[in-house]
């Protein structure tokens, strides 16, 4: 592992108009960095990231692409600056590397990056797994405690104001895991890292998020195997779709013990009190 | 143009708990479908977005791609429906089609989309043009009128409270464009469009967002053209700085005739006493 080291917030100056004057002021602002993962020499994708936790980011965006199975496929991770970004190079192991070489080789075409418009849709919407963790429910009050715990334990939003964080809340230890990102799809992909790596059992928890649903939310939460979707803010048609899919409770708008269930609901039965 | 017509929401039924009481609920959700740009056969990018406004989505993410430089550019768009997804395929201009494909056979390294790391996060954090806007100023009361002007025309966020707007407000008209998306990105890109299909002067207005700025915010807004990009959130770092380079006037933290100014103020001192 490298010593890059990184700032993820940054003092700065500016101006603040309120009630018709100006003041000078000053606030702390996120860090947004391009960071690259490559793996067998060549880089799979750019996000731009807050760059923290990125042996954890490297983990679980790796799941999520499918491009491994469980965290043992990375071999080594090297986090080395490149330019104005990071260059995170994955080493896989051999079989794993061998695969994602031939499907590259199924992926490009004569002009290089192109897919015909089909195959890239397909990519997107790709059928998820189906979670495995029957007999597994939660509370009102378990739904609450998690959104709550991930609230109180985000540092640099509180900092900043202008981060999304992810978390994996166990039914026995409460939030055991929370990644922060100035984007959500990243503070997942950490998550997720960290859960793998952390060896928690994903079908004993849920994940809980600060942001709205996308379907690729629910793709990652299936991609680590946890039952339980919760966020404070509502999902997409497709989020909704992909969830029943997969076999996750999707739950949103949750404030408090007040939420709404969307998918899977059998899940919840256990300590709300059922007056439909 | 095709006779495409995909919905933007959809009712879903599910469970609301609430007070410890659970009862059946519905709610409107956005749509999300994965949206493929397609030029000369091969595709550029799936994005999952909302699908309406294609036409102005397919120019403005061309114009901020750096694929076009001008909406002439584009000879013809077809919206074609492929799987569960839409192919919206853009006719280029000869000498533009042909750029394109110079540059595709160029990023393509011998593994198909491998770029290397460096090579990426140099494409991701690409220099832009300074905008042309110079003598143009707003006042506070104009931050003020474009943000309310943008919040009351959001449809379909107050239909599903779920989606991002972006707006074009120029000062001798008001909010003159505005555009959604379940993706602030994608709304954006479609704004762009818009504002360059519909022949308004970029120069002479702002760019107004519901959403955080992060640094393709400023990359899109620099590509339009406009001097001024305001959000309701808190700018990244990277957007600050990329904003200054613009020489964009970057405002945050929006609210009523409330707000702060991080690049650029000079564009906002008339109409605001200044009482430093």
């Amino acid at each position: 592992m490298s010593d890059v080291i990184r700032s993820t917030a940054r003092m700065v100056g500016g101006l603040k108009a309120s009630r018709g004057l100006v003041s000078a002021s000053s606030r702390l602002v996120p860090e947004e960095v391009p960071i690259a993962f490559s793996y067998a020499g060549s880089t799979h994708a750019v996000m731009m990231a807050t760059p923290d936790d990125l042996e954890d980011f490297a983990v679980g965006f790796s799941l999520a692409e499918g491009i491994i199975e469980r965290a043992e496929d990375v071999v080594a991770i090297d986090v080395v600056e490149a330019g104005e970004g990071i260059d995170v190079q994955v080493t896989l192991r051999e079989m794993t590397a061998e695969a994602l070489i031939a499907r590259r080789r199924r992926m490009a075409g004569p002009v290089g990056c192109g897919l015909c418009g089909i195959e890239s849709i397909e990519q997107a919407s790709r059928a998820v797994k189906p979670v495995a963790a029957e007999g597994f429910s939660l509370t009102a009050r378990d739904v609450a405690q998690a959104m709550a715990q991930l609230t109180a334990r985000q540092d640099l939003n509180r900092q900043t104001r202008a981060v999304h964080a992810a978390g994996f809340y166990s039914l026995r230890q409460g939030l055991v895991a929370i990644r922060e990102d100035v984007g959500r799809h990243n503070a997942l992909d950490k998550l997720v890292g960290a859960v793998v790596i952390g060896g928690w059992d994903s079908a004993e928890g849920a994940v809980v998020v600060t942001s709205r649903l996308s379907v690729e939310m629910v793709q990652k939460t299936a991609a680590l195997g946890a039952p339980v979707l919760i966020a404070i803010s509502a999902p997409t048609a497709l989020a909704i779709r992909t969830a029943a899919q997969a076999g996750i409770t999707l739950i949103g708008i949750a404030r408090d013990e007040d939420f709404e269930i969307f998918t899977r609901p059998d899940r919840v039965a256990e300590g709300v009190p059922l007056h439909v």
